[in-house]
């Protein structure tokens, strides 16, 4: 379902009216602001609010009087810092606000990360709208046969022709039911007016997970990068990475130094413990070290060989 | 889907096991260990484990040295005075620890609540039982005609098995679809060699949000009263309410003087504000008060006289 | 200490520097930006940043796609509404960022508050200045006779002298030690070069609890109500309530509806237990209610009638 | 100050007050259960309560009907994965509490871990014992010259008989000063009738930041470890550090299993970029990398070295 004209309409005009304001700006998160970014097959991220810029960062951190910034490379080399220590007060600093539309599934992962401000579109109060995700061919993956929670091989002819007629279908006549059991029109009257209309607090029950559904969301920096780490990572399942990337991007134009700090330091990292250390050591000594004698159990030699790009 | 026998001999088991500990321990929520109390028509409760007593709660707003109680009266007057007053660190000090087992949708009203440690039972991972909430006849409320989100009357005759009939079909045929999609036997070998299987976690979204989902859920008392003192209440969900009241009731044994206090100063109580205050007053100095010279609107009028019972 | 030239330069260099946003922006708020107001004798408030308005509260309860108001009186309708029932997370998605120099003895009452994100000025890697709170002769009171936790009248003559006296010298004894033991001049160099002076993570516990710090201190609105309802009550300690009302007035002039709402609902609001409710609803009734059969005992009596401007 | 005859005769009498109880008990950590484990001069820390051992890790992340344990080897195996892969919530179903007499100026920086529950002892309503941190002379350390937040070696001498001098003296007398200002004897009479007293809230703020405070701090597993893996390190201060690895002890005799995978994967674990990593491939490849064409700063390099132990 695209935006209603009169969505549409509000988009614009918010995005038109300007203000003159001495709080920190971003030019280039400006730019996206209320926009829409289209996710998955109906979804989308909007960007409503922000607060704060890289300079507001180690404005905190120094506790400053004024804007906070002095060189360039200087704030650089200390937001650096910071991120490479996992500092994580300073990046609190700095606020972002989203409209997100997604699946119900997706939206049941997400909100495991409880430090953040939600605002959900209730179901108990008004009607959702005939919104389904059903996964492109591309997406459409088998069950992974070396990890219970993963995916293999995209399926292909007609299984997948046969599991999106499944899904499909499933939704659409659970999403039907959903309205013949409301039994409201547009303006809420009763479309049969000899009978009376589950409470909606109930018919949406009868609604399949792929449901769409939206909310506003508001989380600070550090805990956007805590997210971002786990779900802007491979292992996460596509559906909400496919968020994830379109927020990093935003994150990008917002505060480019962190960002960019995030990416050197967090995204590509790997920890070593203190066996694997040791086994790493020895390498660089020139001992041929293998799995038996490295202290490590087979998961964790995996694990060490593939941070090392052998094996 | 009742216990399986290995669930039975399980549960059976941890509840025989006993060891002397010499932690404050609650007699009356021991017996209640384990067990399930089962809420609507698939759902449980299970108290798994416990942190603290009445004692505890005077032994930290005492900071003291031994187990902190003293009279059992002064105890108690205490315990009171930090309810009435609202204050939260004392009761934080004392934890449960809760496995229930929920459709989603009242999984996902719950969530809401932030401040609880949550493990749920993962879909992407494992495979959900073919459970699904279905109202009893008595709780198929229409939608309320003055309130938004609320029940009106109950649905009867064939509208409501008409109802009954599409909730219970589309709920059981997603989930065939599901296990279809899926391609597993209990082994997890495939059902059907020829085909492949859709990932777990692409296949869990064809299911209704009445599936039956599960979760251990870790909360301190504090924080539990608050939820209990929004879930427990007339205008919540039925739904959820049914699981609210059991666990007042484990409230009730595990801590009876705070619980008795909460009954009295919060399930019962209203906040007045500074106008509705002024209203009393004059109408206890003998004057007659109407909406209209009482300087609260129409709705605040409402409430304050059925807060006051008149009306 | 005032501020240092440099400081107001900075401060006035962020005040006038102006970029047009499209984001909420409130000009009464705008107006106080980075403003120094001063709190106590050597301690101050100021606005550092601010993200939303009393629309984006409207805007979040609706998940809307524009800026979410309406009419003013149906968006103030709906602020007051959820005001007036403590919804929390349509408020949670306003955040405002202080700068807050305070005496550490205050500060620690402030942390309490857990749900804020802060940033204090590191004792362990600066040197604090020479600051210290000294009460002004009316806020020098006497401890309560009534209320172990409360003052009294205030100390007068000699006694008030004499205390002041201590208060002082101690307070200066002790950062002179401070800064004799740290051994550094204000490049860092040695003041005594035949010597080689304390840890500075060592040399602030000669510090009194008097000695100002300072910190960014970033908050939701909700949590900010919540704190506010507790430290601009009258029974908050006279020195953090002066912190507290500076920082109504921010909130006044950031969301007027939200904080009128605010001021009506909660400020003045009372809270009564189902017995107190009650004992009101005889009183209305036309009986003469004592407190022997009141159900209440003398403290509830006692805060029943200070609610009812009775006794 | 050691115990009072009475505050030790409540903790034995709570450490042989035994009763049954079904929920998992750890002997080892029974055995520690509210004795005074001294820290630093005058300080202590006891364990009052705890929920859950290793098996309850287990239970939550299989969402198990029983105690949730298989083979010890299977589940360590699973406790040891959850570490290693930073997994958060199975480890939040374990809760412990502790009473900890600590110096002010530690308390503060405790405080900072948001995450747990709090009961301050209150010198708002009490009054403080007369006890005051003192460093032992190995403990007396120079502010280091190459780490604005660290310490260098120990001063010595008359330097370092002068600095003890001063702590203890101003620390007396600043606690001297508080009973006189107090002006009250154990009983709460006044000392000299002649005069009022100074409020307690007030008076409190003479005292010196080495002064001791206690509190009852109640955490989870999970958030018990981060704050020990910032708190026993190395580069944690000495004073919060000797409170850390009194716990780390106390972790151990609680969940051996997860304490030890605690030691294995993040107390001696570093976490490499994706620049880092880089580096340790080329090096293992048998190029001789140098700082200069390695990709890293200074900085960097520094820290990537010491990782390897070379340089």
């Amino acid at each position: 379902m695209p935006l209603t004209d009169q969505q549409a309409d509000e988009i614009a005009a918010a995005r038109t009216q300007h203000t003159p304001t001495a709080r920190p700006t971003v030019p280039a998160l400006e730019a996206m602001l209320y926009q829409v970014t289209p996710v998955l097959d109906h979804g989308f991220i909007r960007v409503i609010d922000y607060m704060g810029d890289d300079g507001a960062i180690v404005q905190a951190a120094r506790v400053s009087y004024g804007r906070g910034t002095r060189r360039v490379s200087e704030d650089a080399g200390l937001i650096r810092y910071l991120m490479r220590h996992y500092h994580s007060t300073p990046f609190e600093m700095c606020e972002i606000k989203y409209h997100v539309k997604l699946p119900i599934f997706v939206a049941r992962q997400w909100i495991r990360h409880r430090t953040a401000n939600v605002n959900e579109y209730s179901a108990r109060y008004s009607i959702l709208d005939r919104e389904f995700y059903i996964p492109s061919p591309e997406h459409l993956a088998a069950q992974s046969t070396v990890n219970r929670q993963g995916r293999g091989d995209v399926l292909a002819g007609d299984e997948a022709l046969h599991v999106l007629g499944l899904l499909r279908d499933d939704a659409a006549r659970c999403y039907d039911h959903y309205t013949e059991m409301l039994n409201e029109d547009e303006t809420g009257a009763p479309r049969d007016p000899s009978r009376r209309g589950l409470a909606r607090e109930l018919a949406r029950m009868n609604l399949t997970l792929n449901t769409y559904t939206q909310w506003y969301w508001k989380i600070d920096l550090y805990n956007l990068l805590h997210f971002l780490s786990l779900r802007a990572d491979a292992h996460a399942q596509y559906e909400i990475r496919a968020y994830a990337e379109v927020m990093l991007r935003t994150v990008e134009a917002w505060v480019p130094v962190a960002c960019k700090a995030f990416r050197d330091y967090r995204l590509g990292a790997v920890t070593l413990s203190a066996p694997m250390l040791t086994a790493v050591r020895r390498m660089l000594d020139g001992e041929s070290v293998a799995m038996e004698d490295s202290g490590l159990n087979r998961r964790e030699w995996t694990e060490l060989m593939a941070a090392l790009g052998r094996g």
